[in-house]
């Protein structure tokens, strides 16, 4: 039962303020699913005209590296949340300091900043992860290397490939090399940062295991995802990954919500996955945020990952991740060398009347994420196609 | 086989800016729908306050009744829609003149807008409607009346109780009057507009045809839904309607094409009907613009009635208007006793985690429309029973 307020009506004032730090496609479609619920949203964006800052009402320009802009921003806010992995961890602890509350918060975060410290992390939790090791210089990588040889491998190139990537900032793709001999090792190292390198595992595919985590411990886990990449880039995810035997993916999704509790992530958790041909998944990455990975949940799912974040972000019960179809196909709108994806519409709308579009708002270049596009369906060469149809049509690589 | 354009890259400058006069809950969700299709969105709102103006990025607060406003609103856009019937025939004649495509237009929005017109121009078209006259006074009320009385009814009340409805101005059971007798029939006439008498009509149940139209004269209908009204007040939609034979759903359907089609409508029409014992559907009200009895379509159907909204005004192909689930029902959330609907998430979400709710970022007043929930499934009574809980538990009428 409860209590009914006396005295002068108070209205709705208790709804609250979410304060998005980053202002790209990602605080966009959280935006979109935070509509809804009716809470606040507040963006701290780096210009005016970002993704997100062309559709949020309360937009406040600033540099997320600049601990004063962020304790301005973070005034207005019952609790912040993030776009990307970028803003400091010392930032983060002074926020906190201040009684902001951060999801997910900076103890937690660090490890999808740092790929050091996460894989630190993940073996003391005897999670399966690629060999590795920080290496020093080219010589320490070609040890790593060595290290990992199983035969074969001319003199000099013992156990190469590796794969290099730089601690922190990297994405999709860029701060990852694969090297094939001490030679090309030298490149990551002339930035001055921290290099880890794995082993260059002989994957079969991809996949992502997608969880949702509250503050007070609640979790919800996504089907297990097949992601496809090309050229290093997110192309194409499938959802359930077709073929995904249920005790692989029962333990890859056991794993991600492991990983969630262990860490004290808050919020959505992308792991992505290494399938191997003998059945194991190890762990390539972490995201602490809504991922590529789960964008087909907008359409695909009961609850998407972006209301779920919401939801978990404000300690609020997680809704339903389920399936809403037996299939959903997720492929990204890369740019292209035609600009006019408006235009587009026309012809893709009129052939998928089902297709669902969700463009961010980003002037096109080549080769960049500027949206995606979900089908689903009971026919999975179907859905596919319709996908991978509307993607190419508007990136301009299908002219028909 | 599209062209290339040459030269300096030119970006995505192609995508259009929607208008949207007045600041409510329909332009707050047509924003919401139109973020995925990366559409610029610009609102012109009675208050930076209002439902919609809270979550959009580019806002003019000014009035939609000043020709200057509306013109100097009306220069950033390609088109114009609306979130209400409220701006005058003539400002939309004068934009119009002014080049601005104006989405529905005039000659079809005045049906919206003035009952008498509405009548008239169903009465020419033969579609079937309650029996109806423009009234002059009380006297004239009691005498259509009894040109409708079949027997029955004491002197002076025959034909009694009558519908009157002031021809412009009435929404939620505003301005609508339901009279026992000539002394009753009075009230109406002090404001000094014209009145429309219509026949109380003995219905079975309300149901509404949905459609959206395009300006190519592309359209679709959703199923048809029945509408259960309290007090005047739409409190549940269920899609589809119980019960509706097959043919009657089609009949009803075609109705509301035809109608889309005769008044050259643009967007979302919305046709509430009387369904009669004898199997008859006689048309109530007319809307041009999304509709209370859509809000199920936004979790219920492959594309939303907001999303075909702005679709249709853009001159998109539409989007499939089929349901995704057998049952889909919506229910109104009305502001009760206890304002603080936030704390009451907690209970509503935990309870059913595949609710939707959709809230509007009102102050709670009581009796006043502050947001929808949507419920979806296999069964029927389950699917209701869950909307109608989390309605109530959010107006506080459940405590449990």
């Amino acid at each position: 039962m409860r209590p009914v307020p006396a005295g002068p009506y108070p209205g709705t004032v208790t709804f609250p303020v979410v304060g998005m730090v980053g202002g790209g496609q990602l605080a966009r479609m959280t935006h979109e699913a935070g509509i809804p619920l009716g809470v606040r949203f507040k963006l701290l964006s780096d210009t005016a005209q970002d993704s997100a800052a062309q559709v949020v009402g309360d937009v406040v320009v600033g540099d997320h590296r600049d601990l004063e802009t962020l304790r301005s921003f973070a005034r207005g806010c019952d609790v912040i949340t993030f776009d990307h992995e970028h803003v400091p961890t010392g930032h983060l602890r002074a926020l906190e300091a201040d009684g902001v509350p951060v999801r997910p918060g900076p103890d937690a975060l660090v490890h999808a900043q740092d790929k050091g410290v996460m894989r630190e992390r993940l073996d003391a939790l005897g999670v399966p992860c690629p060999r590795h090791r920080i290496v020093r210089d080219p010589a320490d990588v070609a040890a790593f290397a060595a290290e990992g040889a199983v035969g074969g491998g001319s003199a000099g190139s013992a156990g190469f490939p590796v794969v290099l990537k730089t601690v922190r900032g990297g994405y999709d793709g860029k701060g990852v090399w694969l090297v094939r001999d001490e030679a090309e090792a030298a490149v990551p190292f002339r930035a001055g940062v921290p290099v880890l390198a794995e082993e260059k595992v002989e994957f079969v595919r991809e996949l992502a295991a997608n969880v949702v985590r509250s503050p007070h411990g609640q979790a919800v886990a996504y089907p297990v995802v097949e992601s496809i990449q090309v050229d290093g880039v997110c192309d194409t995810v499938i959802a359930p990954a077709p073929g995904l035997p249920a005790e692989r993916a029962v333990r890859a999704q056991e794993l991600a919500l492991r990983i969630a509790e262990e860490l004290d992530v808050v919020g959505h958790l992308a792991v992505e996955l290494f399938e191997t041909g003998d059945g194991r998944v190890l762990v390539n990455e972490l995201a602490m945020r809504p991922h590529n990975s789960g964008h087909w949940t907008q359409d695909g799912a009961v609850t998407s990952q972006f209301a779920n974040h919401v939801r978990a972000v404000l300690d609020l019960p997680l809704g339903d991740p389920r399936p809403r179809a037996r299939w959903t196909v997720m492929a990204n709108v890369l740019g292209g060398d035609y600009p006019d994806m408006y235009t587009a519409y026309l012809h893709c709308m009129a052939r998928d009347p089902q297709l669902k579009i969700h463009m961010y708002g980003k002037d096109v270049k080549p080769g960049r994420k500027v949206g995606h596009v979900n089908t689903y369906g009971d026919d999975l060469a179907d859905v596919r196609e319709r996908a991978a149809h509307a993607a190419g049509y508007l990136r301009g690589t299908i002219q028909e």
